[in-house]
């Protein structure tokens, strides 16, 4: 069943907007054994006539998002009825539900809202629980006129688009294609392993096999390595696969760090607080994620300034002076600190400069230091250096962070 | 000058990764008047051949990411050498600095990282930075079996693509369109009006003028409107705009709520401190991501758990067990606690329920109060309801708060 996806949008051709419903689409459809083929992304307006013509030749099933919405650069419905050969016309149940919509937001129905409500005859509906305008799906036909695959229009704004593709979309996919039995997709996060080595260490063997789809992605302190096959292929190959990656296997499939990190913690019933500087609340942020959290997690504290390692942690002033900010001994004194504060089992420190400026020789622009404490009074302290951008310095940072604690609890036994 | 980018990695199309790209490369490429008119994503392997003869046909400039590593997955560089009927020559230059970057990391060359040295005959090596693999660039050519437009093609990991980009490839394009004069863009950033009452009260009445660009964006409490037209044109129309936007305009161009925020503190002189519950760190994640900062925000206290809300704040623990957590009585408890707390002018509190279980039929999943303290004891306090998963509820209750904040110290003087 070849699939592809077609965004409409001007702002995620300027970068105004990131494109977050590839990833989305991409998860979802696979879980039910299907693959993206191909994605474009265009601008609102006419340029989508010809890329529109294009995919309808090649594809089996075409999802489209976008320019469904009220405004006058939406014109993927029309644009889509008048290739299609489809009269529009107002579904009196559409008008109701925006009507009880709006009113509920207090808002009178414009007339301009109205076009929301045109459907292309033959279209079913696809309810929008999260906004005005609804998605539209058109069954696969041959006429003798033009051939089309299944057609989904659905709207640009994710918290409307997500909750539709899961309620509605899904399901007749999924009836489409009942009978496939797809491929499974497993991906080995990795960390503390340049993507070149896990190649080397595993991944090369695997392809010489023929039956297992190799594929790696690098991200920041982060290789994925994508094995997709058969699951009984899957299953035989695990063991080596593990035994390669070792302690450097984060987690299988779609648990990341923080996940691994929470969840293990939650196991175990242990609890954990964190002391940043540089990287100013993304750690707890990345852990606050995870739902559950708050069983391990009870407090933490984004000392940026001095003073505050000083008053909120008990960080002595004279470590500071002596040794800077920066530096192991007050990593090491943040991480007690807090972990005495909060009387947790274990307190993760970061200490660092994000930058773009405040360098020096010795400790330039991107120097960290992250410490680990527990209440056996090992306390531990790494020094990394991230010289990058502010956003990946604290990405890099956090990532290490959470790493040298998962290293820590991965053996203990609850 | 019609340009495309076609990102590889089929990471991208399984949704392991989201593709940044295409945000990045718009945003800048407009800086020097260019757009992208069509972007597409294509998996590893050889479903790049059609699209990449297909792209050539229709580009003057081609942008392509992905597919240059050292893993076997990776063979943009061969397909292409092949498409063009380019051989692949070994560059020393190349080599040698492969072999210094990683004597840096302490690993040996080894014989398959040696293929991202090879270079078709004609292209320019684009030097890598901060990885193994140099970018190419195949100036346009004409000849009579194929008529090539400009081709580039770029690292997949951002962090390699990003300064490549920066320093060797805008410069080319530059040079190229040297002559053209485009038209600015320039984005309004919207909070506290929907798209529709924008599109109302500004943007239908510039639609009709035919020289501006109208477009809009929704997004989690925020909407973009879009204008292009020549500077001249958005000059004048720019005071009508600022005044029907009124205290909902946030920003102008590239400035986001955070950077508004931080940036109008650093010229007020004043302080800020947040204490997060529901939002785990994302306040001050967000906040400290604005370089500068560390002027305006010494601490944040992330106090996910009851007790520590007792403990680093002076919440009395009778408001909580009277009132609950989630309520007005222990928001404004918050703000007034860290703001004396940290000594600040100010303090942002938040308390809700982020879900996804811990609801009530009162307080739903969703619930959220923001609270504002400052030193003339004026503490507001807002209710909220953000019915959605826990990212995007994150994401709007500190674009709430931010917001509650923006407003009261706009019209404050330094």
């Amino acid at each position: 069943m070849h699939l592809e996806v077609l965004n409409i949008g001007t702002e995620l051709l300027l970068g105004n907007v990131t494109n977050t419903h590839l990833s989305y689409l991409g998860r979802r459809l696979f879980s039910i054994g299907l693959r993206i083929e191909r994605q474009m992304t265009l601008p609102d307006g006419s340029a989508l006539r010809p890329a529109f013509l294009e995919a309808m030749d090649r594809c089996d099933v075409l999802i489209v998002t976008g320019g469904l919405g009220p405004t006058t650069d939406d014109i993927t419905r029309e644009i889509a009825a008048e290739l299609l050969g489809l009269p529009l016309q107002e579904n009196a149940e559409v008008i109701k539900s925006l009507e009880a919509l709006l009113a509920r937001r207090g808002i009178p129905l414009r007339d301009r809202m109205r076009r929301q409500a045109m459907v292309p005859v033959g279209a079913r509906v696809l309810p929008n629980a999260n906004g005005t305008a609804p998605g539209l799906y058109l069954p696969a036909s041959q006429t003798p006129s033009l051939a089309t695959p299944h057609l989904f229009f659905l709207p640009g704004p994710p918290r409307e688009l997500m909750p539709m593709f899961e309620d509605h979309v899904l399901p007749i996919l999924h009836a489409l294609c009942a009978q496939i039995q797809g491929p499974e997709c497993r991906t080995y996060h990795v960390v503390g392993m340049g993507e070149s080595s896990v190649e080397e260490i595993i991944g090369l063997s695997l392809s010489l096999r023929g039956d297992v789809e190799v594929g790696y992605c690098a991200r920041p302190n982060e290789v994925d390595l994508r094995l997709i096959a058969e699951a009984a292929v899957l299953d035989a190959i695990e063991p080596d696969v593990r035994a390669a990656l070792g302690t450097c296997l984060v987690s299988q499939q779609e648990e990341n760090l923080e996940e691994v990190v929470v969840n293990r913690l939650r196991t175990l019933g242990r609890t954990l607080t964190v002391a940043e500087s540089c990287t100013g609340g993304l750690l707890a942020h990345r852990l606050t994620n995870v739902p559950g959290a708050s069983e391990v997690f009870p407090v933490g504290y984004v000392t940026y300034a001095n003073a505050m390692k000083t008053q909120a942690l008990g960080v002595p002033e004279e470590l500071i002076v002596t040794h800077g900010a920066v530096s192991e001994p007050v990593a090491l004194a943040m991480a007690e600190g807090a972990l005495r504060t909060a009387g947790t089992d274990f307190a993760l420190a970061i200490t660092g400069l994000a930058g773009p400026s405040g360098g020096s020789p010795e400790k330039p622009v991107g120097t960290v230091f992250i410490a680990m404490a527990d209440r056996k009074a090992t306390t531990l302290c790494q020094r990394e250096n991230f010289p990058t951008d502010r956003e990946t310095f604290k990405q890099l940072a956090t990532q290490s962070a959470l790493d040298l604690l998962r290293r820590r609890i991965f053996d203990l036994q609850p």
